[in-house]
């Protein structure tokens, strides 16, 4: 087999063989495939696609590049995913409920990149909580609680990590197969039999649209499908974010509101969370979805979700008094911005939001960078809500006057009013089984 | 400008502007620009083409990445090139044939890869013959003789070098917009007002079919045209061999037989010899067509190409006594095959029996060997002649018995005989001005 004939199959539109796909992934992780080749066949990929047996053969040559984690020792084993957004803070919610539920949540997440946070990002800003946990310490504590978040360990899916890193550079990331392979490679290296998507879509997504959405989350859970997991993918809304504090620290927080039973009225994230946890019951456990939802506000209500959360990260270091005094920390520099306008917070480019917050020190612009943990934003207005010129729309966090006034400026051109509200967006367009 | 927007651009099936074009030309002849990003570039061109101004803007700008050859001070300079074939030893015949006719002939010709020949190759088998002349040299020789041949400069359209090598690793050879950019960033650099070409289609050729051939040549006369030089392009047969031997020495020995006045009846090099150097007198003089044709022709008959060959290749090092005496060497292995059928040699591989030279060691599989100069071989049928079984067919030249078995176990795979003859294929199927 030779890459080169490879690469001209694919150039030409035919489909890969499972044996093409293999000795490609295999070649590229090893380095006998040169960058220069990887890169060009991924180009074919975005321009030519590749039919759902290439993508389930892609993912699972990439899942089998490194470590797989064995989680046939814990019951029900479920996991979710995100594709990411901006203050979309559920994984804090949905793994401490799906867990009270009595599912095994053993979960791996990702650093933030650009104008979306990451899990492992929130989760390090609470103080003492260890992102890394060998297998046999994350297999005890799912074991013993239910639940435990680490960040995604170096050996999972190196395949991936090392196309990845190639397509970042070679314009080669928005390819539906390419995602879809790169995303469920670790979801399947990382061992659950169910697994929930949360397929985002519109300004502060890397799907535009609800079709091209719909379309990714298809392409996942075929590809799930495929290698014999219980599938479920929601196709959300990102057209404003999911809640109103975006930042590290201050998502920890909201996320606690919401695991004391309060909410974020005129947000999507108390829903879009119940909704995943939920799903991953009725997935995994067979329980009816609508018992499986009212179960699921039932522990967020009565406090089962809030101590499911508590002692996972007590379980992963932490000291939870910081949690129950609320001594949540916020950056030294701090500005309001007034509602420059009358009327209705109507529309948002939430990508932008997103880099505002990052702006203000609580992301990474480069792989690089160390997030300012404690910086964001809190938005006042939520989607659609009238607002007045001069009340207070948005409070900026961050460590000096001169990243706030980028993440001002960058604020300032996200939000948009107009004299009437609009029609409602639905908050989840689709749920693909 | 960011090249991942350039790639993208490409991605999407877009035209690049000239100055995008030029930033991934410079920056990747600096090394800016990642091998592979200009893979994946080249791999979406292959997938979703160029415009003309595209191949234009590419052209050029690999033109210009190096050194441009200036010919200002020559009258009537003209160059010829071809594709690449079997026994295509035109630019021997035709380099002092046009010069006798009063062109200014200062040719950059290349090395053989694969199953294709190279100028370069046959001339280097001429004992004294030097390949590398100073650009001072090279015109003081024009000024003087008419004609110089030598082999491509490093600094000659360098960027085009670097992407040639990059394109032959990643399956993006295929693309006639980058084939076209290839040859024409050359051509245009070497500095000739007119340029005819000879592009090639058939069993031994890139191009399989004379569509395929047509697209090439007319890709190539409009980038020379957008640059203001003269062009023609013949598409050719290459379904044959273009002369019966096949081989460096062999090659010279031919063309030395036909510089004298002789023929290879049945065979096509005289006659497409004649049309290329009469076409490059009427694009440089604007002779008409037939009468340059029989100039050509009586420049052949009458000694005057040959007289001008010897003063050509003395100039450039040689003692002619080695041609006027014939003095070419053979191989010292030597293998007469006889047909091993009656019938008529109706079709060929011709690829493959360029293939069985280069077993025998007359060419290079890899850009690292070293030709065998005196190796080849001949072929004692030519196209559509009727053979007897048991009557010569070949002659095979090599260094040792080995390579001979190699070169005759190709050769054998590549003739084919039938009970009929065969429609004859014209030589020349089209010439485009």
């Amino acid at each position: 087999m030779r890459i080169c004939d490879i690469l001209d199959q694919k150039k030409r539109g035919h489909a890969l063989s499972r044996e093409e796909i293999r000795f490609f992934v295999d070649g590229f992780t090893r380095g006998d495939i040169a960058d220069y080749q990887a890169s060009a066949l991924c180009m074919a990929v975005c321009i030519n696609g590749m039919t759902p047996e290439e993508c389930a053969d892609l993912t699972e040559a990439m899942a089998n590049s490194g470590d797989l984690v064995d989680l046939s020792s814990l019951p029900h084993t479920a996991d979710k995913h995100s594709t990411g957004g901006v203050g979309d803070l559920t994984s804090l919610i949905v793994a401490p409920l799906a867990a009270s539920m009595g599912l095994s949540v053993a979960k791996m997440s990702g650093r933030g990149l650009g104008h979306t946070g990451g899990t492992v990002d929130k989760l390090a800003s609470i103080p003492g909580y260890r992102v890394s946990l060998s297998e046999e310490e994350l297999l005890a504590q799912v074991k013993r609680v239910g639940v435990a978040v680490v960040g995604t360990t170096a050996n999972l899916a190196p395949a991936d990590k090392k196309l990845y890193a190639l397509r970042d550079v070679t314009a080669t990331v928005d390819s539906v197969p390419l995602i879809a392979s790169s995303v469920m490679s670790k979801k399947l290296a990382a061992g659950a039999e169910s697994i929930v998507l949360d397929v985002k879509y519109g300004s502060g997504a890397f799907m535009k649209t609800a079709d091209d959405a719909r379309l990714l989350a298809r392409t996942m859970n075929d590809i799930g499908h495929a290698h014999g997991r219980r599938m479920a993918a929601f196709v959300t809304s990102m057209e404003f974010p999911l809640a109103p504090q975006i930042g590290n620290t201050l998502e920890v927080e909201e996320a606690v509101k919401i695991l004391r039973g309060g909410d974020a009225p005129g947000w999507g994230i108390r829903t879009v969370a119940v909704r995943l946890a939920a799903e991953m019951v009725t997935l995994s456990l067979g329980t009816p979805r609508e018992e499986a939802l009212r179960e699921a506000e039932e522990h967020l209500r009565d406090g089962r979700a809030y101590a499911k959360f508590l002692e996972w990260i007590a379980a992963q270091g932490v000291d939870v008094s910081y949690i129950e005094e609320n001594r949540f920390e916020r950056a030294s520099a701090v500005r309001q911005i007034p509602a420059w306008t009358d009327g209705y917070f109507t529309a948002a480019n939430t990508e932008k939001i997103g880099l505002a917050s990052c702006l203000c020190g609580a992301g990474r612009m480069k792989k690089e960078d160390d997030p300012d943990l404690s910086a964001g934003l809190i938005l006042h207005a939520a989607p659609n809500a009238r607002v007045d010129r001069g009340q207070p729309l948005a409070t900026l966090y961050a460590a000096d006057e001169q990243k706030l006034d980028a993440g001002e400026e960058m604020l300032r051109e996200a939000l948009f009013f107009t004299d009437e509200p609009a029609a409602e967006i639905p908050l989840i367009a689709d749920v693909i089984r």
